[in-house]
């Protein structure tokens, strides 16, 4: 199982959610070593949604390697993913402070939440941005949002502080799946490690798709959202797809409406203490909208 | 996803650990309505193991009703199990107590690795008892030892308390899995809502086999075992290994090996107080003896 959980926690994330734990701490006065252990658990539940998510999709890259499921099998997978949501649970656990697993059990249950919702909205797609911004939150942004509210839970027991920190989190998860989006549609394999294009190909309604789907006249928009729905996209329809895509701009328009919510992130980042991590959470959320993979 | 939660949480379980969480607090003197919460809590834990265990075995039956990845489908049961983990844990983390997280999450971790173990050893088949020991400790016994220290752990701070709670529990959950076990080669699909003889059929090394491979010539014992590890068993030499078990009273040493360790778990309640509810306890452990389904 070692093997397993190694695999996915080494192989090279960005590791942004429990870097965004300790900032947030800090942030707030709290320097002692103990973060360490909740920053780790953050990771770890993050980890487990991906080696889960990757047996659901049949995805077989992962950070530009084998997918997990697919180097150990599925049932490997699976099971070690129970273990990191379990092991992070006992990390959280270790602290006399209640309130880190029940922001852990809220985090990993808001994850499945938009998991499940964008599983029923594959098979029934919309081009419907309500849908999509519930999707995204749930799947991406909460738990980023849980990350801040751990760090700030950790460092002060005031509610308040705890949902500036959570506030800021959560718009930037949103700018983070934005991009995330944008790039399936603008980014190179090489940088991504990822397949360009496979959102489309797996029938994911993300943002540029819905935003080239409301370009289209309404009956050409039908079609397309039918072929989804029957997973009868040609290799030849996908392909005017992304060329339509990319000519239309519609990877820079979704990460324009990605500036908007690390605008509000960074907003909410008012209230807290002026200080050197402050200013690294806002480098953070331009990072956000910069990176390419 | 409450519908496939529902689906497992309410096709009729025996509610075994709820029960005994329930109980193990009462015998402690804790009469208070809020060791429900708990009791549920390790229900959904139990759920969410058979939900992705399902899964992993391929498994059409439970509880004599559809398997909930063969009506939802995998990625939805799969989902709906990590669902249910976190929702356990949300209950555990509104007491103002964590030991009752980290039961709960070592609760979880030791029930994955108890399936590993039996992933790995159904891979590669021994007739090793003390294998079989730890993956059955593992697989099942331990979520039974935590739902009493989770009872007791609510009663009483005194972790002596807790730890006897635990003996009985985990003595209790062995002799679950070895009734279990024997059943498999015993009671009819009717009685168990599980074919007869499915661990054989999936190469699942319990002791009836164990003790079969034992009362066979070595050379004998081999070629079954080959047999087993090559997943090339045929339907006519299961059906004599299923007879031989018969034949031999295998099933019956089994339940008498059950017997010892309902013993041990007896003896681990002499610590607790003579009430109505340490008598329930004695006769829900009869109860693991006498099961016929």
């Amino acid at each position: 199982m070692r093997d397993v959980a190694r695999h996915t926690l080494l192989s090279g994330g960005k590791r942004i959610r429990p870097m965004l734990a300790i900032l947030t701490a800090r942030a707030l006065g709290h320097t002692a070593q103990d973060i360490l252990p909740i920053a780790c658990a953050v990771e770890m539940l993050h980890s487990a949604t991906l080696l889960h998510d990757d047996v659901l999709d049949g995805a077989t890259l992962r950070r530009g390697n084998t997918a997990a499921h697919v180097k150990f099998g599925a049932p490997e997978a699976i099971l070690a993913g129970d273990v990191l949501l379990a092991l992070a649970n006992k990390l959280g656990a270790e602290y006399d402070i209640p309130r880190l697993n029940s922001l852990l059990a809220q985090g990993i249950m808001a994850t499945a939440e938009g998991e499940i919702r964008e599983l029923a909205h594959t098979a029934n797609p919309t081009a419907d941005r309500a849908a999509y911004m519930d999707i995204i939150i749930g799947k991406t942004a909460r738990l980023i949002e849980t990350a801040c509210r751990l760090g700030a839970a950790l460092a002060s027991r005031d509610r308040a502080v705890e949902d500036a920190a959570g506030a800021y989190g959560l718009n930037l998860g949103i700018a983070f799946q934005l991009v995330d989006d944008a790039l399936d549609y603008d980014a190179t394999e090489k940088e991504t490690g990822k397949p360009l294009g496979g959102d489309l190909r797996e029938g994911k309604m993300t943002l540029p798709l819905i935003l080239h789907l409301e370009s289209l006249p309404a009956e050409e928009a039908a079609q397309v959202l039918t072929m989804l729905k029957e997973k009868r996209l040609t290799p030849a329809v996908a392909e005017g797809i992304l060329t339509a895509i990319k000519e239309k701009g519609l990877a820079s328009k979704t990460l324009e409406a990605a500036e908007k919510y690390v605008e509000t992130a960074v907003g909410a980042l008012a209230t807290l203490p002026d200080c050197v991590e402050r200013t690294v959470l806002i480098q953070a959320s331009k990072y956000v909208l910069s990176r390419r993979k």
